[in-house]
């Protein structure tokens, strides 16, 4: 292989052979493929991009890179869920206990919040004692056991996207849905889940806010995930706004157990439900989706769904009492409210700007090492079609300090568009994609 | 500066102000646009293209990344040549001298051979004691003193575009009109003549063989060097057979002293002096064409052209006898005959090929630092047009050991068609561009 040619044939628009894709990447393990060489690669890919088979090809030579997780001894049928993020987005903490409670096998590799959205590990890290460095023994024991593990990927789960990620992310190149594609689904594939639910964003704050990129993402996923030889659909849904009321760590897992108790917040819940009916679906567990509607909503009534969540608290040496007794969280020191600047509708957020506010307040991170405030959050009570009050107060800050509240307030406050007119937030779950898009 | 957003306005098919490329270049010398972040945006260039403004900035930047030469205190006007390269082209040996003899000066800078096309440098190594390593101070008096100096580029010309030649040449975008252009262009300015003449060609030697790429290249060249304060004008002239018989260093030489003595050969003449009138045109010595291609003739009559390369090699350390006494130079220790495999018409040549073959002879090199064979080359009997027959002698190729000699003489045969019917070679000059195109 000559490193010039593949990257020259790809340059010109040229499509690569499975072979070529195999050989660049193990070259580039090996060193015989530098940096400087993936860097003009990938960005002739984000340019001239890529097909299905080629994208299925470079998914499947970055998986190899790693370990793969062979699954095959657990007994249940094992699915997973990829959200693309957002704001607010506690939707697999309500997700994996209970499609777990419906006899579903749930192996969640997660990871920390990245730029302005959120990361599950990130809200694992409010519950305390909760570890998610899980080996595969312990993790397949586990799904063996109670049928749900919440973990983070190790070190050996597809190193070469570990270094391309990192590459893509100083060159320009991480907005291109082959290059996402295979990131998320070299991870998805080595965890070795039988098939995967794609929960795609679209709106303010969703990694790609326009519904045709979002729409152009989602077929990607899936097509290439059934290509790779698993099961596969994506939802597109809302991330207008913030899913829920609560965005921040210790607050989005409080939410999630409410929504596992009483069922609401209502977006929250819809969401998850839906998500939850077609993970049920792809394992083959029930005839309609009809059926599987039903049976979850009887695993939440019944308490099972709940209890599920404990059960996954205490096998990864989590407190369990946090889910009656919240406050044994950290709980933030400091409060503020953020009154609404005038009167009117609240027409339109801006959830990306809140999302980098956030990251101001601790939620997340500007840098990987930095420190996060695992009790700041924001509680925003108030939704896209409310009537506001000039002066009323439209959510809460909170955290350790109160060093950045005044900035922080500020940010959120002018993320909220308030008129005189009434507008209706998106499409809460817009449309299904398993090979045709269906709209819902 | 944020060098991600300046990859991604490139990427996205923006036009960068003066302003960030500066910066971004600024950036690429002290280490804070990485190698990695270069790459990826010298492929959105090759592939979203650069307007004359940004190639023009680009250029500017890579000139300041190292010395600007200031010949402003030679008295006579001070114009160079540049050619994109060929094989046999030693049009630099006659046309540096020449325009000199007629009142001129030509500070002329070149590198060494580079894949299939040969190199100033390496010619000139063939006179005994010349040598090209000039400072400023003594170009500058040997400018005012004879007219004419032929140097390599030192260390500390345009440094940016070491780095960036490199990179492209790993990456797969070497072939970008405005990085060629910014390439050739910030070492030519950093030269500091007031203005150049570009011998664009085309044809199967050729760096651009296709007609309408090479076009564009002088175009581009012609109106970035305007833009950037400089004289230019293009002439587009053939490559599709090397220019005049000889190929390889020692014997470029030869044929260089020849065409100075004797007008001959026809195409390496014709080409050279078409080149020498736009240069005393560009300097404003002369009326008219007609005018200046007079003065030319009569400087070769009078023998002044010859005695000005007499002179130049004197003053570089050269042993000047060896422009009448050839056989000064390192001669080949060995000959071998090419037969025409069949009768016919020679009715086109793979030129691209004969150079690669003439690596392999030791005429350039593979890899930077390989060695070179100074006496090896060939003399190619034919011309495309002329009729052989079958076992006759179409040339000679020579050098210290016949190691390569069996497959460099079959790659040289194979090379050349030979067919029933007459063809005509390519129109040798075929049009020059001032700013707009006039066919010649």
């Amino acid at each position: 292989m000559i490193p010039y040619q593949l990257i020259a044939k790809k340059r010109d628009g040229g499509e690569l052979t499975a072979a070529e894709i195999e050989q660049l990447i193990a070259a580039y393990l090996t060193g015989g493929f530098t940096d400087e060489q993936m860097a003009a690669f990938l960005m002739a890919v984000f340019l001239q991009g890529m097909t299905t088979a080629e994208t299925a090809a470079l998914t499947r030579s970055m998986t190899a890179s790693g370990d793969v997780w062979d699954l095959s001894s657990v007994p249940q049928p094992t699915i997973d869920k990829h959200s693309t993020g957002g704001v607010g987005d506690k939707v697999s903490l309500v997700l994996a206990p209970w499609v777990a409670a419906c006899g579903v096998a749930v192996p969640m590799m997660s990871g920390r919040g990245l730029g302005h959205t959120g990361g599950t590990l990130d809200k694992l890290a409010a519950i305390p004692g909760f570890s998610t460095s899980l080996t595969k023994k312990r993790t397949i024991s586990q799904l063996k056991k109670i049928g749900v593990a919440m973990l983070a990927a190790t070190e050996n789960i597809a190193p070469a996207d570990r270094r391309m990620y990192a590459l893509r992310d100083a060159t320009g190149t991480v907005e291109s849905v082959p290059l996402i594609t295979a990131s998320i689904l070299s991870k998805k594939i080595a965890e070795g889940a039988d098939g995967f639910v794609f929960d795609v964003k679209y709106g303010s704050g969703a990694f790609m806010p326009e519904i045709r990129r979002a729409k152009a993402l989602a077929e990607s996923l899936v097509k290439t995930a059934i290509k790779s030889g698993k099961k596969a659909v994506a939802l597109l849904t809302a991330m207008d706004q913030p899913t829920g009321c609560a965005a921040g760590n210790v607050c989005e897992v409080r939410e999630a157990i409410d929504c596992l108790r009483l069922k609401k917040p209502e977006d929250l819940y819809q969401i998850t439900k839906t998500l939850a009916v077609e993970m049920l679906m792809l394992a083959g567990s029930f005839r309609s989706r009809t059926a599987a509607a039903a049976q979850l909503e009887q695993a939440i009534d019944s308490g099972a769904a709940l209890e599920k969540f404990r059960r996954l608290i205490q096998a990864q040496g989590g407190d369990p009492r946090v889910v009656d007794n919240p406050e044994l969280s950290p709980q933030a020191a400091h409060h503020n409210e953020i009154k609404a600047p005038r009167s009117g509708y609240l027409q339109k957020i801006d959830t990306r700007r809140i999302g980098w506010a956030l990251v101001e307040l601790g939620v997340g991170r500007k840098k990987p090492d930095d420190d996060i405030d695992i009790s700041a959050g924001l509680l925003l009570s108030k939704k896209i079609g409310d009537r506001v009050a000039e002066g009323e107060s439209v959510g809460t800050i909170m955290g350790r300090s109160r060093r950045t509240f005044a900035l922080v307030a500020r940010e959120v406050a002018a993320s909220l568009s308030i008129g005189a007119t009434r507008t209706r937030p998106q499409k809460l779950i817009h449309s299904r994609f398993d090979g045709r898009w269906i709209p819902l």
